[in-house]
């Protein structure tokens, strides 16, 4: 029997706190029976939710913490008030210690991001980490990243972001040897800025083992799921995760309104509700964003997962089920492994290189 | 009674050529009755058209043009071999001249966007032009640039792009003072790049007349219409426009795979279709591209419209008809006029300054 997986949770983290961090637990739980967690937060708080729900409570120790980090706290405030007391931190710290194996918040990605660093560390060769995102495709899903964790970069952490993406797509996606596509504002060669230009050429000749290079993508062909990983540095990948959110709401929204219209629109809704329910079930399954929760910060030497801060309890469970996922798949050994494979040649950054 | 609108049509341009500019023309000139046409193209492809359309063909006039610019050609390219000779130059040179209010192409925007440079210069005190794009959303449309005319630049350059959307909102959106938002990876102050960071905090404190500066938005906004106009450098500006399109057309699928996954369902729609017609129509009428289809350059001395290179008639047709109210909002003295009081206490550009 495999080994059980162990969730460190920063149960204060999100916009609801234990309210929703805990129920998402447990709703993680019924799916994922031999997880384990270790939750990290006011303990009175916790315990009152955990009283409703005695499966997990069976399969959870509680772990008090003085200190939550606010949504709206500056990373450097975080840190300064959050470090070794915090929620956030201690979940952090309990993957450190080998005493889980994935940590998640639905906390401020500044923070979480800086004391997951100061914590963890970045693997060696890492010299940024990353944010990754599973985004749902006409094909299944892909990896975006980075969606946020840094502004900006050369060609060679666009490259590290390629090899990284295509470790954690053949971890998740199940796919041996995931294609990698570059984000650019057009598909000629012409176009775009010269860092990308330049981890182009470089992926093309000296294409790293593990991932097969497709070329620049546009943002259109994201959600065709042209490529299994789609790399652009953090600003414009966040702008992009955010405004296909946005788009697929506006789309929803006009798609109520629309039904919602006219008074024979909605008799003949009703006259076929009993037939299209399972139609536009299947369609919200398809565009709910809750089941796509859950980015993956990569190249830090420990598996952190970052809910939305706004997830209901469908949401959290499910960046907690992709924890489990990335855990129990060695994301880490197969990321490790490709950096060493793709960086063989090279010295190692030293320490104060690692910021 | 006005002036009727002349408007220049390079009718190569796209990737159907006359098949779709002519047909496109007539179009919208059911909607705009005093509009008049230059047509630059092949002479005998332009006319074979125009033996179909007779009331197109009594409002324009033909102009033969050797050279048509490829949808491939680099702008290079496109300048040596295309200035002075090709469909796509003549529609500018029209403008220059003042034969016409404004010129439209769904040629390459790489090659349109240097011939327009090269052809019409930039306004006094542009260093560089913008694509501008008219962005469906829940409460309107907004203005969204750059979406692609130049990469990367300072904040000098956003605050201009500001300046100019706010302008081509006031003519087209009919908001007096519109409000403006720097896009941006997170709304509170420490995030963003630097350019991005001095750009906000010139807009907030020495805010240029006749617009209201909103600060920064997300990805999320656009769609929301948060604001009038957003902001943003010319890569992320493609690639949140090309992701938005992607993750509509992505929306579109899922629902006609939900609607035609079961048996039950089709049926179910049969019976309700003559109920549910006008709400799907309302629906795809929202989500249609070709409703939105027509970018603006700003900053030229002369309007210039870029059509989507794939647009059929209905998206060409409405390309001119955005030239159209361009022009006859007079855009260009209103960009002019916003320009010169926001940059009143400055010297003029050197003339290499304006690339």
């Amino acid at each position: 029997m495999p080994q059980p997986i162990r969730i460190a949770l920063d149960a204060m983290g999100g916009d609801f706190g234990p309210a929703v961090t805990i129920p998402g637990a447990a709703l993680a739980l019924e799916r994922r029976p031999d997880a384990q967690f270790l939750l990290f937060g006011d303990e009175s708080a916790i315990k009152a939710e955990l009283a409703a729900l005695p499966k997990l409570a069976q399969k959870a120790r509680v772990i008090h913490a003085a200190v939550a980090v606010r949504m709206d706290d500056k990373p450097s405030v975080a840190l300064r008030q959050g470090r070794r007391v915090s929620s956030m931190w201690l979940a952090i710290e309990a993957v450190k210690k080998g005493e889980a194996d994935a940590a998640v918040s639905a906390g401020n990605t500044g923070a979480l991001m800086a004391m997951a660093k100061v914590c963890l560390k970045t693997m060696a060769k890492v010299d940024r980490p990353a944010l990754a995102s599973l985004w749902p495709t006409l094909r299944g899903q892909s990896v975006v990243l980075d969606v946020g964790a840094s502004i900006g970069g050369g060609a060679r952490h666009l490259v590290d972001l390629a090899i990284m993406g295509a470790a954690m797509a053949r971890t998740f996606l199940n796919v041996e040897t995931p294609t990698v596509g570059l984000l650019n504002v057009g598909v000629e060669e012409i176009k775009g800025v010269e860092e990308v230009k330049a981890a182009s050429t470089f992926l093309k000749e000296q294409p790293p083992p593990g991932l097969r290079y497709h070329g620049f993508v546009e943002g259109d062909s994201i959600g065709k799921g042209l490529v299994d990983v789609v790399v652009t540095e953090g600003f414009s990948g966040n702008i992009a995760l955010k405004t296909a959110e946005g788009t697929a709401a506006q789309v929803a929204a006009y798609l109520r309104a629309a039904l919602n219209g006219s008074l024979a629109a909605r008799i003949g809704l009703f006259l076929a509700y009993p037939l299209l329910r399972r139609a536009f079930r299947e369609l919200r399954a398809k565009t709910d964003p809750r089941n796509v929760n859950g980015a993956v910060f990569l190249g830090l030497e420990g598996v952190v997962i970052k809910s939305h801060g706004g997830a209901d309890r469908v949401g959290f469970a499910r960046a907690v089920e992709i924890a489990y996922e990335m855990a129990r798949n060695e994301l880490q050994s197969n990321l490790r492994n490709a950096l060493a494979v793709a960086h063989a040649d090279e010295p190692a950054l030293p320490e104060e290189m690692h910021q």
